[in-house]
């Protein structure tokens, strides 16, 4: 590779956004935010860097190696944010620490994670999303499913589900089993993966009776209607997954209520990839896109961490993979044209320009040339151009 | 500090947009992307991390003690941008390469610099900018000019000022002076801090002619309205000098036809702190501010570094400093308060749902109560989260 090769490149897991999609990315924020303000969430913008130590916080996961660290001049080290749920917890126990509850915060913000670049998945991406702390109801986590279901409808995409489980149901069933916590950890890493052969696995290594592995198989793929929570209760005798059960059949019916119960499907393997959730968790897909494009959940405790003890639930929508999800629909980024040209033969610039500046005034889109052009010219450049109209001042 | 507090600062030079900030900033971004559409200038996404050696392309300025840098995988060393019109020149001779010139690029991001921070100056702060790539007309120098001028209208302020300046006329006269390419440097830093205390002493230290001290003394200070460039023209025999009024002159002239004349003078003193500038330059100043909330101008050799030769010109607005000259003219940031406040009794929650959702759909912003409450408490609540009206559903 030589200079001016280098010069040329961006790093690992970035991109440039040409202009269609630039568009499509403004437009899809726009439309989010627009949602986002209607339900009363209020939008808020946090650094892109924080110390690490706030970043990591409450968290089991190991983070940092996933994180693009630096330090400041004091050799304090410093990270880019890799989501945006911690920056707002600690934003709600300084700035908002006087402001009642609960309170409704939204965002839509660059984040940053270390990770094998593939697509839908870049080491900078675009996330937007909201938090609402001071609610432990049944009702709290309702607003957020059927926000995210509306805000990702707003975004312009049509063929999506949600996918809603409960990390309390899938920790009880797992402590009545015997597994202590870090037991339980690998058993919830391999379902987060979806590793049923690591599943199988762990159940021989950590020496499970036949029925507790039968139980560990079955988790991961309890996958389905309101039915499918009848058979979750079936599987466990533990009163804390019954109540955790209970909870998903309360938001269940709250979704009726806000028109978009046909969006959502059980899932008791969604287990969500941070370690700070405490109860519903849920994930949304669209066919044919092995990823989520959104991801939240409820997490009672992250706030203590930040001294505001505080229930709290949210979501966050992944930008990048909203378009890419509406690309594959047919609903993907389009070019829109320049609305008119205008363009002068000799010593008819200033025409020109007070001319442009009139149709700019009325609404439209308009190109101006930069040199007087001969009419064969001024054609042939709003073509170039993708100007629908040319006027010229000759 | 103990634990908890450290807990709830962020990184020196950073901030937290609140609600009614993050609004305005919101509205303020949304009104400049548009003004940049209505001229045809296409928006484009960049990374916020690239490789050091091409944000420091064609600069003569030594900028790396004012970068945030990190280091990939492979001990490259990266950097936050510090500024887009270096990306979007990466932009042009890579992606852009096959378009058709000239190309108008416009962009809304984020930036980063290691600065001392004070009011109107972070370490982590936002711009608006365009770039007009492929003719050295005077026409797209002003097309430029008069874009600043409408979109700092667009994002609401009223009172500004354009000082332009020709960093060509000043070269020109320093090297007719006998300055080497140092003395010019030191010059024209000491210039652009308006440090005329240090260009006397400079003039001592150069050892420089009477007459040369004059000139020397007079530049930083000629500022004024069309008769500013007679004296400028009379101070020297360079044609490269007389050429660069010239091209104000020209420009001046056009800026007429656009109608925003009347914001612009003329301040030979403008110089700007990049090293890439060849033409003119540009800042815009509120009263009272001191420093400039926009900044641009041409950059004709800045592409070539990147391989593909081209004129440039752009400019870039701050605007966090937008939001504060704003904030200063009595424009500032507005809470809005939300429309409908929906509250219930028990078990009313579905039919609570229902009609929020219908509100929504008619385009109000609405809350919805997260447990039943009574009456008194629900008037109550409407008032701490700043509803416009209560519905009571009973």
């Amino acid at each position: 590779m030589n200079n001016r090769e280098a010069a040329l490149k961006i790093p690992y897991g970035t991109r440039d956004f040409l202009p269609a999609e630039a568009a499509d990315k403004r437009r899809v924020e726009s439309a989010i935010a627009a949602a986002f303000a209607a339900w009363g969430y209020d939008e808020v913008v946090t650094p892109t860097i924080e110390y690490i130590d706030n970043l990591t916080k409450g968290s089991e996961v190991v983070l940092e190696p996933h994180m693009f660290k630096l330090f400041d001049r004091d050799n304090r080290t410093l990270a880019l944010r890799h989501e945006m749920t911690t920056p707002i917890a600690r934003l709600a126990a300084s700035r908002f620490k006087e402001a009642g509850l609960p309170l409704r915060l939204s965002y839509v913000s660059d984040v940053f994670r270390y990770e094998q670049a593939q697509t839908g998945r870049q080491c900078e991406f675009f996330q937007a999303g909201v938090e609402l702390m001071g609610s432990d109801n049944a009702a709290a986590d309702a607003e957020i499913i059927a926000l995210a279901v509306k805000a990702i409808e707003a975004a312009g995409l049509d063929d999506f589900t949600v996918c809603l489980g409960q990390v309390d149901y899938v920790r009880a069933v797992l402590r009545e089993l015997g597994l202590d916590d870090e037991g339980r950890r690998l058993v919830e890493q391999a379902m987060e993966k979806h590793d049923l052969v690591g599943l199988e696995k762990l159940a021989r290594r950590l020496n499970l009776s036949k029925s507790a592995a039968e139980i560990i198989r079955e988790l991961p793929v309890l996958h389905g209607g309101s039915e499918l929570l009848a058979r979750a209760e079936a599987l466990t005798d533990s009163e804390d997954a019954q109540a955790a059960v209970y909870n998903l059949r309360s938001i269940r019916a709250l979704l009726a209520d806000y028109g978009v119960a046909d969006r959502v499907v059980f899932d008791l393997g969604v287990i969500r990839d941070f370690g700070y959730y405490t109860g519903m968790v849920f994930e949304a897909y669209a066919p044919g896109l092995g990823f989520p494009l959104a991801g939240g959940g409820r997490y009672d405790n992250l706030l203590a961490e930040f001294g505001r003890p505080c229930p709290a639930t949210g979501f966050a929508l992944g930008i990048d993979r909203l378009m890419l999800a509406k690309e594959r629909q047919g609903q993907g980024a389009v070019w829109v044209a320049r609305d008119v040209y205008v363009a002068y033969g000799p010593g008819k610039i200033s025409e020109a320009i007070r001319r442009t500046m009139e149709l700019r005034a009325a609404g439209k889109t308009v190109l101006t040339a930069l040199s007087s052009e001969t009419r064969a010219q001024a054609e042939a450049e709003a073509k170039s151009q993708q100007a629908a109209e040319l006027i010229y001042i000759g």
